[in-house]
């Protein structure tokens, strides 16, 4: 398996999904052990450093990549498994930034009211007890939470000549922050132009579900992927597979269509995998679905539907891709 | 501990949440063994009777009480512990109603198009296994489901003098259909009026999150609560503990309202248990929130937000209501 | 023509549709004149009354009313005529409520953000110039606007039993602050209960579309109404005609489902009148609809569908109603 | 004046904002005479053209453009005043297209049910009588509905490095299917990137407000526009000004947000030209804003919100800007 190893330099970050050049080509089967910036690139680093006033906007959420997948063509499936997620800097950050987040009124869900104050949080990285450090700002406590890493965005450039924002959730993945994109998942995009062109940053050392405060805990990341390449087959939206479960991600607005989105997209992969009726496949759905809010504070929101293989027959997504990258991903370590 | 047995007769249900007279008087501490009927009132038997032929639209999801808490004023806190749940049939049913659920139009996202089939499923309960039976409608497809019994609906009379349908799910509580509403959790209702006035019914053998076709494994129901008082304090959502998690459930439309009442509601209990500025709160809470959907079906949507009590220092909400619930809940059995 | 007079006293207000007894019996074909309170139940009478310290919550919204109109079943169609409507106070009151309006966070909204200033604007009445006056509170700035009498509430009791505030607009009608239930309107509404026991309140002396800060000028009223009686044929959502539309008003939420309501009770309505397939009412109403926002501001958002008589070739809605309103009208006066 | 006239030829068409290479720079201040080809580039010319088989995908909504306006930097603003639109072809199509409209679930709004009859109406035009005729498909009910020229589609190309359809709408205007944008109208919209690279299309030959089924009446237009630009001052959202409204356009899901949007857009623009505090701005358009429906059917839905300029003080938006073009215009004719 090629093993490559890629820290970008900052006037390598792509900030768009779409509409930038691959920083390298690949082929179908090879590991890649890559380092993202955090999505504040990395402008604050203490409490006294406010969002507004050190996040320059035109780079905001860098991403590393696009990778151009060689042999991916239009309709075809990608499929990116991660084998493993570290942090790759000793602390993480958070922010209350002005309008932006879920308590707050936004540039869309606008108000005549006063913003949050700007408010800045630093999460100290314990690596032997894999925690990080919650510690208030008005007030004095602390606790200490389990890290739990996962990639905010992931995702291919998307149809129709689009560019979109790195900040952007959408059909070609993006800014789902969801924590199920984690170690141990593969995620499944359908590829929407020669070459896939995926990229991936935003990584976060935990986050609760639906981020509610616009940021999960922000650090720079390590990780180690296996990027395949299933031909035909493309998803309409993207799904995720681990150990435990098959999933699939809505991202739209309001919040009942992501989950919509997400409902529907599992009910016709049910389908394909086990034959049945679509009526059935709905049926079966809405007694065994979890569903989790992943984010309510991007440019859209997004809900993911879980299955849980242990309630069901034995199924081989896409022949079975994620087995196989799980068995591929064994000699594999920071 | 005054144990009541009450088993409504079918003239003695209720169908809304305010508007009924009081089944019966309780004193706060009285434990209840329950029947509750099905939402459909028992009119679907086989996968031949069809939701839209059988169901009686005057007389569904049946409500078991209301019971007058004695003592509940306004502004009170009516805590009510779910010792246990018990199939009461030997089958659970789910259906597809037309313009009812969560893949179809409705009559508020309203469409042009067809209904979907009405379609009946029939679950069989193995209660040694302790299992429902999915079988497919369509092709030959079976599973055995894991039973995880759950109310539906409970809740207290509306403020302002309010009657709602038992289809509603709303501050007072009503029909939020999580799955959090099962044996071994305590809600925490607002009371609205003297005595309360609180019902339940709408079991479910087992639900999805979002409840995606409009049902859950609909079936009779045998409940053993026991039902106490806070004085105060009433919370301004439902709030719902068991021994793992401190949750709370916002029901409203779109569905990022419900989520952002649930997550608001979360955010003013932390202030309140561990003495934390506002900022502070939102932003713990938004590195730890569970965020799963409960249905997107219903006149509101609900959303439940949960935070882990392992994760946190040790709390005493309501005075350790819980606690000392579950502690007098250890003799009681069917 | 029967004419009854009715100003009731402040203990003989309704807050709610359904659940209230009747202030009268009324047989169909009476004329009614009708005095109404404000909304804000007259506490608010100079620019240092504030919205927070004066409303009453539990006196909000009055309704005069309801009256139960003899022979009215269930399915049988409501149709009031407005014949006139005339401030009956020298001023009228609009207010930036705390956590109320469209450009704020709400309790369902819900954010951690401060509320906006309460402010409270008084509008003189010029009954020469039938203007109101604007005077700003912060600055020097005044504008006469022309007076536009309507009336923010109109509705009868809610189905299922159910007993609703009457700030919530719904099928039934209720609390749609919608500037085309003003003089010359009829308004069609679906009979739910034996008498219908309709009500009107929270006249408005004009008010934007949207009611963006979730005030019109707010004034009691004099209204002149001729009440009849269509047997059968109840709209599914509320109907208004005058000389010149044919109308729909949809109330739900998110807003988009508001506007659906509203759009398919007109394709059906033109299915009804000129014998059109839906796809030809579809397409013919997607080219004529006017669709002006009525309220964004309520506990459901109202939307109104209108079609322009001038452009259609003549129709009879329920039996010429409206025509026939319009004559009998003609001898009435304040 | 320089006056400019353009026909692209089909390879000449642009299908986004932003991405496309600019079809000419002009100077501000030039007149343009433009082309537009139809949404469906011209694939439905009859009843038994079904948009399911003819449309080209990659080929949808054409635009004419974009151009280069020269002096144009990011802040400032450009001015698009329409001088005259008048169709380019002696008919005009509507569809209902599988999955897509207001009254069908879509891609989004997504469920289970089949699609509507994909079904294709012409509307022959008679230009004598400046009408076009409404023939229904089922049945035999034909109108002559008036003609109401616009364009569906204006705007200029996106911020951050972003590519977007030429489908949607957002701040950068786009797809807004507003009957605003019409002869007489001057569209104020923000520059994102030198040159501004604006461009038009979808021209319909009239349109419903919510444009329902997804289409207005869709015709080849020829137009004749006046571009300017004012230095700075750039809008966040679009604004136009014809002689009797200054309007604010907002485009979001859901439709609520595009109405806060649009409304609070308009609270500033008030601010501005009269110099009020945020609360009375908000207060007086409370009770004067009108607020039509643009469209429910597009990636975005839009709401604009007028305010009548006969009710209030002279203003002087953007240096009387819109007056100036009026005059310019004078001489300008097909």
């Amino acid at each position: 398996m090629d093993i490559i190893e890629f820290k970008p330099k900052f006037e390598q970050f792509a900030y768009t999904f779409g509409g930038a050049k691959p920083a390298m080509r690949i082929k179908p089967g090879t590991a890649l052990k890559l380092w993202t910036e955090d999505a504040f690139n990395n402008t604050i680093k203490t409490i006294d450093d406010l969002s507004s006033e050190k996040v320059d906007l035109h780079h905001i959420n860098p991403q590393t990549g696009p990778f151009y997948v060689e042999g991916a063509e239009i309709g075809d499936t990608l499929a990116i498994h991660i084998v493993d997620l570290k942090p790759a800097r000793s602390y993480g950050v958070s922010s209350s930034i002005p309008f932006f987040g879920g308590l707050t009124s936004t540039d869309r869900t606008a108000t005549l009211q006063d913003p949050l104050p700007d408010t800045t949080w630093i999460y100290e990285v314990d690596s032997v007890k894999n925690t990080v450090g919650f510690q208030s700002r008005f007030g004095d406590f602390s606790v200490e939470l389990p890290m739990e890493c996962m990639l905010g965005t992931i995702g291919v450039a998307p149809s129709g000549g689009e560019v979109r924002s790195s900040l952007v959730p959408e059909r070609f993945g993006g800014n789902m922050d969801s924590p199920e994109v984690r170690a141990g998942s593969t995620i499944y995009l359908g590829v929407n132009v020669e070459g896939a062109l995926f990229s991936i940053g935003d990584g976060h050392y935990r986050q609760g579900e639906g981020e509610a405060c616009g940021c999960g805990v922000e650090g720079a990341m390590d990780s180690i992927l296996i990027v395949d390449l299933i031909k035909g087959n493309a998803p309409t939206w993207p799904r995720i597979e681990n150990d435990d479960y098959l999933m699939a991600v809505g991202s739209s607005r309001p919040m009942e269509d992501s989950w919509r989105i997400g409902q529907l997209e599992m009910v016709r992969w049910f389908q394909e995998l086990y034959k049945l009726h679509q009526m059935d496949s709905y049926q079966l759905l809405s007694q065994i679905s979890k569903a989790p809010i992943a984010n309510v504070v991007d440019s859209n929101f997004s809900v993911v539907i879980k299955a849980a293989k242990d309630l069901l027959p034995e199924a081989h997504a896409f022949s079975d891709m994620h087995s196989s990258l799980r068995e591929r991903a064994k000699g594999l370590h920071f």
